[in-house]
């Protein structure tokens, strides 16, 4: 099995060399010390508020995908969940990932403060800042797929737990220079790191959860979509474009550097790559879902922008043009084909961020030899495995024993009135003529 | 009375002092005169963008939080303002803050215009471009409270005095270096001098204004919320995301220059105590909720982070992170018990916009002794006061002044009707299956 | 006729010409080659992801304006034609542009490829980006004025060729320094490249495709409102403040230069006047409903504040503020009179591109020689003449080929159940109480 991957890998890399482009590089930097500072700096801070934004996205991706009768706790979910990560990414998470030794397993549980020397070439502040808003990017990633049945608090719990711990541990892993970085893993901006972690998680907890009430036959075919069907398509949109909007700071950022021209032309690549893998989510999903059912199906198209980003994101730099597009453009299809595997398993991922996160984010880490010569096949595999199979269980023990304790699903009751009157007192929508 | 606040403002102080951050700092700067100038005029512009934006932040928490018969006289409102706001701050408003002589009362009269002088270390139009979206920051705060029965021109009349004059005035007492600022009052970003300010001027507005119908029993209480529900907490949710964001640019742009390491270090410290502040805001109100009510009320969750910005933009840069959760915290609970309060003196504010900025911009600009020892407790109990009072009284009188001519309230009959249907003809929401 | 307009603009520029700002310069710049190059490539990549921005601007903008039973689709095109501008403007439309012969007509078909060098003074990705979204805006324009009939995928092949093709060529006539530029047409972000280009696109197709049924009596009139009643204001109104954000970047970063003195501050101007010119438009209608109709109609705000915004974008540096302020309240009162002449031929464009795109980027363009002294009125006109007979005639022949071959219009009975059945099966706002 690994060996046809590894064929396939092999003829794809063929394919794709030619069309990479030539890398241009300028021989030395002239640019001062504190000048370098300050855009680097700035760079942390300007790509920092793009990616603080996607939980705006998320947020709104969540609100539209959901049923009218559960936006409101979305929203509280999403915007408690943003809260909860920037406290305990403060309080824990930043020093559990970088003060990791090298090659370690894990840091330490020093808060995080402020020590910013010209010699590190960019304030801490903004390193925190930045790193923190993928952090919450990570939690927004599990909001949506238990959505509809889980209790707020519990959800609070682990996205406490996943925040402060489960996410800067395999952060430390690989950026903060630890065993698997060392053995030459490689995730550009975290399609394994943030991605597939946000979904492995979210998969764990919706296995123990179950699915909705009524939401699959006892065939197993999910039901007429009529009574899930989804509350508001331009809230969808409007998510989904400002997470394309806040990917150019995830991916651009993440080169660490704006002071020399190297990294002014690194940085604008990969906005290329980001922006054009998108397109090719987009348009795969456009395309399949026409000839698969005849209809142009929007929400797919929606969520083929997701699966073409996550796809680029372990290396957005390195491919040309029209592999930016490949690669996106089968994150696209791996969305579509995902959802039917995961109605196949009667697994109910209400927006659909399992397929999006979890297999696009495989696919992406997985792809990133074909582009980057100093990549390797096995490592790859070695980190999408272990990051994967850490935090699918170390979240799976999470979830079961709160479901054990404190339980994390609402009563029937509860789920069949609603989770906004049940949980939070507010309807969404309150609409008259 | 104030004994006591300084008592406890003291033990406080005690608290929090060990949990400062040392400050770092970088002896000299080396950046050129042409570079800093252009890292400056780039921040302003930067943030400035982001400031902007908040103007939507506020058209949507404000849209969502009426009922469905007031939204498109909303956004007429937000949108107008924006406008206005623009036009009077170039007309008159610039100079009436900053041609302020040191330690005086007011400016003068002459619009602004474009003298930008390498010394001065920014572009003047950078400078007018982020002043002005502070200026529409402060009008954007006084539309929602009023909202479902004023009448639209007599809100556009307010608001282009209190974006012309009015804030402009309080404006240059200190930020221009008028009276308040000599005598040693300190509001970093404007906790007072822009929120409190919109929402004292918002406050004398809905006094005079009176409730909507049927708002309150006779005997006090608010009616059950049915009839008065919010018409979206989507577009709550999306628009406080949207000011969150904004207020990195809000409180990071107030640092007023990039262009040296010492200033890059001290953005980032501010864009990291303005996240921590909202996300203590957040909980704050979360826990307070749950914990009186027995649910997780997601609107004052909302309104918790505004309240929790709004505490920490008097002072963003000094405190630790620990110190602006809790400042941000405290915040949060301040609009929770802000909104008992109004409810209890049967004034009817439809957004909570008078606990959110009057009330946390009381207490945000009162903490600022806690963290920065070049502050004191009487400049700023000074400055909040005469700020406050100024801002009411006038406002009250323009106001009643209003009142008595031309008449600030819509018929009886309009205002059931809806102020879509009465005041644009426009209907909101024209959703059918 | 063209004597009387010369007359009309010559008094105007004596108006005008009283209100200029006295430009600022400083001498000669101290900035590096390298970090020239990093702030410049900052300045695209920065105004770049705000002009991105705008496509969510539209898609909010159109999804609001349509009726609740073709919001899905709209969605659908916009997240569409977003994703084949880009791969468009890869595979062909910037090498065809930018790979244009001095003085000549049109470029090469060469996919972009980056071949970044310090002496050009900033990154070709970046470049390419920020071309790139311009691109996509013009295919934006087109998205909404042909919306509940138009069928999806024909419309997807139309916004390949404007995208790839179309815009291009135009684009190279003026940018590319192709026979237009040669001939001293002045247009600094693109009224007439961009805005009238998307329009005239538009009018082309929306003349072939017909009104939607039941839109006209007989005698002319446009029926009732109620049944093609907007779907959502607040939809709308985020949309209008998405694209006033991206205008910042749109016509900013038009300066296309960030590394001097002088560039720092013509980009500061830029912003004001940006902002003035929707500050104009948004009043001027206001003003003008208001005494049309008696009612303030927020549509015609939010109209106006494009109107105003197309109008500046042909020369958004040299007008003084006031100037600004005119030139964008006659682009508001255009959009108005606009839309009625519309009416009048019994065009049925949804959501008011033509009047907004077209007819207020024909006003931008000729105003320019009122506040720049190096445009002059003959060449003005000639672009815009030559610009939009063009575009308007090659729009014409693809969506009449198209007509006749695939066909662009849905079925009666298609177009009555709404396109959100009938081509994508997803309903837009499902909600239930």
């Amino acid at each position: 099995m690994i060996k046809k991957l590894k064929l396939i890998a092999g003829s794809l890399v063929s394919l794709f060399f030619l069309l990479n482009m030539t890398s241009t590089s300028y021989a030395e930097t002239t640019v001062s010390a504190e000048v370098g500072f300050i855009f680097n700096t700035f760079l942390f801070l300007v790509c920092g508020f793009l990616v603080m934004f996607m939980a705006a996205g998320f947020a709104m991706l969540e609100s539209g995908m959901v049923t009218s009768k559960s936006v409101s706790v979305i929203c509280a979910k999403n915007i408690g969940l943003f809260a909860i990560s920037g406290i305990m990414f403060w309080l824990v998470g930043y020093n559990l990932a970088y003060g990791i030794p090298e090659g370690g397993f894990i840091g330490n549980f020093v808060p995080w403060s402020d020590g910013s020397k010209l010699e590190t070439g960019y304030s801490d502040g903004s390193d925190w800042y930045f790193q923190m808003v993928f952090c919450a990017t990570t939690v927004s990633i599990v909001s949506g797929t238990m959505a509809e049945r889980v209790k707020l608090w519990p959800f609070f719990l682990f996205a406490a737990i996943l925040a402060g711990i489960l996410y800067p541990i395999v952060m430390g892993w690989q950026w903060g220079g630890g065993w698997l970085a060392v053995r030459g893993f490689s995730d550009f901006a975290g399609s394994t790191l943030v991605h597939s972690t946000g979904g492995a998680a979210a998969l764990a907890g919706v296995i123990l959860l179950g699915s909705r009430t009524g939401r699959f036959t006892k065939s197993g075919t999910p039901v007429p979509v009529k009574p899930f069907a989804a509350s508001s398509i331009p809230l969808v949109t409007i998510g989904v474009f400002i997470l394309w909007l806040g990917w150019f700071g995830f991916n651009g950022g993440s080169q660490l550097a704006m002071g020399t021209f190297n990294d002014a032309v690194a940085i604008s690549k990969i906005f290329i790559n980001t922006n054009l893998a998108a397109c090719g989510g987009v348009f795969a999903a456009a395309i399949v879902t026409r000839l698969m059912i005849g209809r142009t199906d929007v929400i797919q198209m929606l969520n083929g922008a997701i699966g073409g980003l996550v796809a680029i994101t372990a290396e957005p730099l390195m491919p040309s043009p029209l592999a930016a597009i490949l690669i996106g453009g089968v994150g696209g299809v791996i969305v579509i084909f995902g959802t039917k595997l995961l109605f196949h398993f009667k697994i109910d991922d209400v927006v659909g961020a399992i397929p999006a996160h979890l297999f696009s984010g495989i696919w992406g880490t997985l792809a990133v030899p074909i582009t980057n010569p100093d990549a390797n096949f096995s490592a790859q595999l070695l980190g999408i495995i272990s990051i994967n199979l850490f935090v699918f269980i170390v979240s799976f023990i999470v979830w079961a024993l709160m479901k054990n304790t404190i339980g994390i699903r609402l009563s029937k009751e509860a789920e069949l009135k609603g989770t906004d009157i049940s949980e939070t007192g507010v309807i969404a929508y309150a609409i008259r003529d």
